[in-house]
């Protein structure tokens, strides 16, 4: 079992091994004394995990109840999080007991958040079932839901008490979100490590994802360590997703998020390359490397619109908003640009 | 001007004065950069002191944009929280801008909440009008909402950049919210000052009360710093209010929360008396002061289901309830009680 252990305001372990599903309850029992954990997963994770959680949590002596709600980022809503918390409330939670996510992206998100203001803050541990939510999204304590403008708008800090991630359930995983989670991956390569991209290159299936998901989670864990509450270094984890939220939020979800930053990455790359601040030949190994795991290189929307449509994102600061570019493959940087320059830079 | 400083995680000062509203906007600029300050308010204040704020906000080169709710306790819900955040985002607010809490205690915490949340957190500063706001919800960070199933069930701790006290508005503040406050003034001479407890029997008035609002916001600031997170020492600070809470909700709010913070004191001071643990003699010392204040010393729930509805509060912990009673008037201190033990213990 590989075991990093995250060195942040509240220090966690991400514990990663196949099968490590069935033991989970284990792991839960050894962050927390809680009489009850609440299990929080959607329609699609539950008929396949659901069982398995939750007979490794009562067999630690947890008392185990389960919300549910329909999968999917059109459920990221603050709608979403109420229910949960009535849902707490209801079944007589108190603050110590515990939250668990089992699910992907949007199940981590919502329950975190749900967690981090139940009561003012409960602990949860994150189950991530996707390979986006295994590399990127169950680690660092970022959770939140959409509002109607854009997506995160509202969320806290919160970090999670242990992340459990099992990459044998990728099997189950649909090949698009298999793509989706591509993205991030090729993301951390572009940011921090040229190796990485290249062993992307080589090809990544289920079977031996492993040793990716290690160095991507290690790659965020760094950033996160040095910079918990976003205020430099970990902007780069933004790398690709000011045009990307954008182009997931103008296409109503029909994009995944993975696709959004494949699209955001490759338009960043090429207008770094036309700024001359970005190696040549960057964008097109960005997008060999995206069309190698399906993803898009560009959508239906007009850039002008992407370029609107990120004016509400959360990495706008007053009049300027701050975006992320490359020096080359393994290496970024962020930039601050004037809010009514961002679709000349881009165009 | 008094100002008495705050040593939390976010260091922040308390401004005390009488008139200090029309220069509000001057302290909110020496505490921030912002572009925007987003004024939250309600249906009661608004007409009162909103143009004044207003005023010397944008005499500071503040853009000021302004929200409103029906003012009352039923608008203490994650719907407002929702609506907020919604206009916090419409009106382009960035991490950068800050909010601005104008009015008593269900607005500074309905505000401080949502601040906590938008962008997983901006500043906000605080200008309580009712003497509730005052002596207690603006100081110290605890900010929230309402659940079906209880008080304060969800929210986050977050400190303002400021807190702005004007005892000049309480002139217009019905006397019956007078009331209200006065309840929470007496709990801090119950708990932490028996001189300011003599202070408060002498008669306080909107005239004379600057000198207790400075006394009561310096024991509260003393206990916030050394427990900001309520693990323990802070707990006392909720002397009266399981019950009180209990009776608040039951009442479907026709009970101010003050109203239901002197019940309840009033039930725990003569249980520790039964107990033996409290200084015999106090139970009465508190009715007296409470009814120079038209506060009510018991209401038409009975005690069985003010214990019952007392179940859902925070203060539970697992199977067990942290209750707050007198050694004597000034000085008081935790127990932890297996719920199902509450009622016999007050009966």
């Amino acid at each position: 079992m590989e075991k990093i252990r995250v060195n942040t305001g509240r220090k966690y372990d991400i514990f990663i091994e196949r099968n490590i599903l069935s033991s989970c309850g284990q792991i839960v029992r050894s962050v927390s004394n809680a009489a009850t954990a609440a299990i929080v997963t959607d329609s699609n994770v539950a008929p396949l995990y659901l069982q398995k959680v939750k007979t490794s949590l009562e067999k630690e002596g947890f008392r185990t109840v389960t919300f549910f709600f329909p999968a999917g980022e059109t459920s990221k809503t603050i709608s979403t999080v109420t229910d949960i918390l009535n849902f707490f409330a209801e079944n007589s939670m108190t603050r110590s007991d515990i939250a668990v996510a089992l699910g992907g992206g949007v199940t981590g998100d919502l329950t975190g958040f749900a967690a981090a203001i139940y009561m003012r803050g409960i602990e949860f541990v994150q189950i991530p079932t996707s390979l986006l939510a295994q590399i990127d999204s169950s680690v660092g304590g970022k959770t939140g839901a959409d509002l109607p403008s854009g997506k995160n708008l509202c969320g806290a800090f919160h970090q999670p008490s242990a992340v459990i991630i099992d990459p044998e359930v990728l099997k189950t995983l649909p090949s698009k979100f298999f793509s989706d989670g591509m993205a991030e991956a090729i993301k951390y390569g572009c940011i921090a490590d040229e190796s990485l991209f290249e062993e992307i290159k080589k090809g990544i299936n289920t079977e031996n994802a492993d040793s990716m998901i290690y160095r991507c989670v290690d790659i965020k864990r760094e950033i996160v360590e040095h910079d918990e509450k976003e205020k430099g270094e970990r902007m780069l984890l933004n790398f690709g997703h000011t045009l990307g939220h954008s182009a997931e939020k103008l296409s109503d979800f029909t994009l995944t998020h993975g696709e959004g930053v494949g699209i955001g990455m490759y338009i960043m790359a090429k207008s770094g390359e036309k700024q001359g601040v970005t190696e040549k030949g960057s964008s097109e190994k960005i997008a060999e490397l995206l069309k190698k795991y399906s993803l898009p290189l560009s959508c239906d929307i007009s850039l002008q619109d992407l370029c609107t449509g990120a004016l509400t994102d959360k990495k706008r600061s007053g009049s300027n908003i701050n975006i992320v570019l490359l020096n080359k493959i393994g290496s970024a940087f962020t930039k601050k640009l004037p809010v009514e320059e961002l679709y000349d830079f881009v165009k």
